[in-house]
């Protein structure tokens, strides 16, 4: 699915963006003496040594992964650096720029950039992996497993000379009050699970039947708790994208999200969407485009499956309104707290399979967008991605260097040119803006909307 | 012929590395404050204003150039800076770097970037242009003559803001001992006109008949002064390349060349390919790849047409030899100037339309090599393109910086891994090599013998 989806402006890679304060010993040229580390030769694992068999026919039937004998480690790790003044501007703007350029996929699609010259003697990796390759959940993890809970630890080699444990199913998160059984946004959606589950099974079971049935006909009553995939206005992020990106960023602390969370009746993940939608509102407002209707949001989430009690998760989908067309964050927030709540209810007593077959069929219509022709003439399923990977809670260091943040950075396609995705961190709340640099003009205006619609939610559910 | 062309791994953009020293009264942040002033907004005269009508349809036989009303300025201008310690080698992998990421077709296809951090305190521009929109002569002529030959000159706008006179014929450069009538490598080949020459007229005239003939019948009767589509051997050279770029640059003081070819009874330009011989042979032998035949170099000459006394030039190719199976630097230069000296009697007495027929039978079989089923598969017609574009003779600023150096780099293409060309600017011959990261390997070795290959010359040809 990732490689079908490959072209000239749709990009099917994911990013981290991982700013870090040195040591206050370290050199100053840590990060070049790094490089001449990994030029004198250092090992690379899989999944990092691992390429595609037929790169220049990506739509192969028979495509595989095969092992590329001598990786060219300088062409993977590169060193850039910031232009004066070096201050998170500059920072966007550069993984902006890497994140626009396209994976070569006659080597193993992922390259590590270590970026020098960030105000005050900081670095950054910006670290860039085909989804193909590896999803985003994994990613994160991966990276962040690969750095150290100790900061006098100094000779950690990087991510990719580190072996792969065999692949840990997703670890469940606490339980939150009024979360049920069901975990929402732990992974990125995994298309390709999703279409070879329909594929096998295409007569849909009769849970699946019933449960869109009930999705269809609540839309039909009027009820607007549970979402279909017919209720997504049209919106400026449903269009065509370019080739170029923009990315922005936002940092808030958990603690400030969970006291909303808790004082609302809803989960941390509830007011993930509640600040993605006030965001949303001020940032199409002002350009004077927003809908009438209410935008919907996809959500990738992880389920406890009624099959599976022992711990293994199903990934799916469901869809959640926004309530954008309100202007009071309270009413906002409750809206989407009934819609999540219900979106939930609906994938409870489901089987895995089922729960898969359901996700495909209500997110189906969306990925006829990502191919050009029909993208942006189809009315949309939703209007924007939203997930919510969840991250170490521990502070993190490289060499003594502390890991400041962890943003995600994802993928636009046709029809969906923004894409919000938030990584936990050490007590934070890191948010990823990632957005087609054409369709979704001042981006970084929604990173700033999201942190004042922190304050807004918080004066309007805690006085 | 250029939109063609493009694709994931052949990109055809030329671009131009620009170093500069600043003035000692410039401000540290007089590329910021540059940057700033764009922001201001600048104005952006055809063709840097021009895009394609079609851009996901390149190879649309209606496709033309149309205004773009809004050109996003910070797109196109990018500021860049190298990781510590910005030496040579750093700014090499960058441009590198840049040199294998895609034009926007979306886009007016030409990228600027303003490149700080070189070392003592220095700059460089590089300056990408889609060869569709412009050829690498006159965008390298576009470049310098928006520079000034005043140091005090501290107003002048970038490029794009200089209103274009219409296309001046290139300027004809006084002729030098032994040249005749020919001047040999003063822009890039103009394959489009070629083709278009060729599609006209196909029945090609007498002359070209006969010039051919005898190209073929002198190759067969054991001439080897005169190269013939029939002689070049495989060479590694010759094969598939991939997305990635490796650039190298040699400045030399032109007047040591000039001594050579004085002595030599050739032209300066025998001497360039004289010394791209001997750097060639040096690194092939290496490489343990050094073919038992001569290789073959594809030379794009400007002429004064037998029909255009007036001083109009007509633009073809020409091989000649390179005479890599000799260790004599001393006979590779005489077997050099006899091979160039006899292909140009061939082109006089052509009327302009014949030269360009004839060279395009000439090199039309290289095109074919620009199909990625054919690339290496196909006996290559030459091995390597050498071009050798004039510069300005004066030193020139851009608000106080001097301009230190102009490097061309070129288009690698599929069986043509590897380019040479060069730009005089200031009296000296600064060499630009352009290759394919994979088949290349260790390309700037090519740039250190090609410094070495000048003192074997000098000791071969001048004691």
């Amino acid at each position: 699915m990732f490689l079908y989806g490959e072209s000239r402006e749709q990009m099917m890679h994911v990013a981290g963006l991982m700013p870090f304060t040195p040591a206050p010993d370290s050199s100053p040229d840590q990060l070049r003496e790094l490089m001449n580390e990994l030029r004198m030769g250092a090992t690379v694992h899989p999944p990092w040594n691992l390429k595609l068999r037929t790169p220049d026919l990506l739509w192969n039937p028979l495509q595989a992964w095969v092992e590329e004998p001598a990786v060219d480690l300088e062409y993977h790790v590169r060193r850039s650096a910031l232009p004066s003044p070096g201050d998170e501007r500059e920072l966007g703007i550069l993984v902006s720029r890497l994140h626009g350029h396209h994976v070569d996929f006659h080597r193993p699609p992922w390259e590590m950039h270590l970026i020098e010259g960030l105000e005050r003697g900081r670095f950054a990796w910006y670290v860039k992996i085909h989804h193909s390759l590896i999803d985003g959940y994994t990613a994160m993890q991966t990276l962040t497993s690969a750095l150290s809970h100790d900061p006098d630890e100094r000779d950690r080699p990087l991510f990719f000379s580190i072996p792969q444990r065999s692949r840990a199913p997703a670890p469940v998160e606490p339980s939150e009050p009024g979360e049920a059984a069901a975990t929402t946004g732990t992974r990125g959606i995994n298309y390709p699970e999703l279409l070879a589950a329909v594929r096998e099974q295409y007569g849909a079971s009769k849970t699946v039947v019933r449960a869109l049935g009930n999705v269809v006909q609540s839309s039909r009553a009027g009820d607007h708790e549970l979402i279909s995939p017919l209720e997504a206005p049209r919106c400026v992020f449903n269009a065509r994208i370019s080739k170029s990106r923009r990315f922005a960023t936002q940092r808030l602390p958990i603690d400030r999200l969970r006291a909303i969370a808790k004082a609302a009746g809803g989960t941390l993940n509830d007011v993930v969407l509640a600040l993605s939608a006030g965001s949303l509102r001020t940032y199409l407002l002002e350009q004077q485009a927003l809908p009438a209707a209410p935008l919907v949001a996809m959500l990738p989430v992880a389920i406890r499956a009624k099959d599976e009690l022992g711990g293994g998760n199903a990934v799916g989908a469901i869809l959640a309104t926004l309530a954008t067309d309100t202007g009071d964050p309270a009413e906002r927030l409750a809206r989407i707290i009934a819609s999540t709540t219900r979106a939930k209810q609906q994938l409870q007593g489901m089987s895995k399979a089922a729960i898969l077959q359901y996700s495909a069929l209500l997110t189906a219509p969306s990925m006829l967008q990502m191919i050009p022709s029909t993208a942006g003439h189809l009315r949309p399923t939703f209007n924007v991605v939203i997930s919510n990977v969840p991250g170490p809670e521990q502070p993190l260091y490289f060499r003594g260097a502390r890991l400041e943040a962890s943003y995600p950075m994802s993928i636009p396609v046709h029809g969906q040119a923004l894409n919000i995705t938030c990584s936990s961190y050490a007590g934070m709340m890191c948010f990823g803006f990632t957005g087609c640099r054409d369709t979704v003009p001042h981006l970084q205006r929604l990173a700033v909307y999201c942190g004042e619609a922190l304050s807004d939610l918080e004066h309007a559910v805690l006085q």
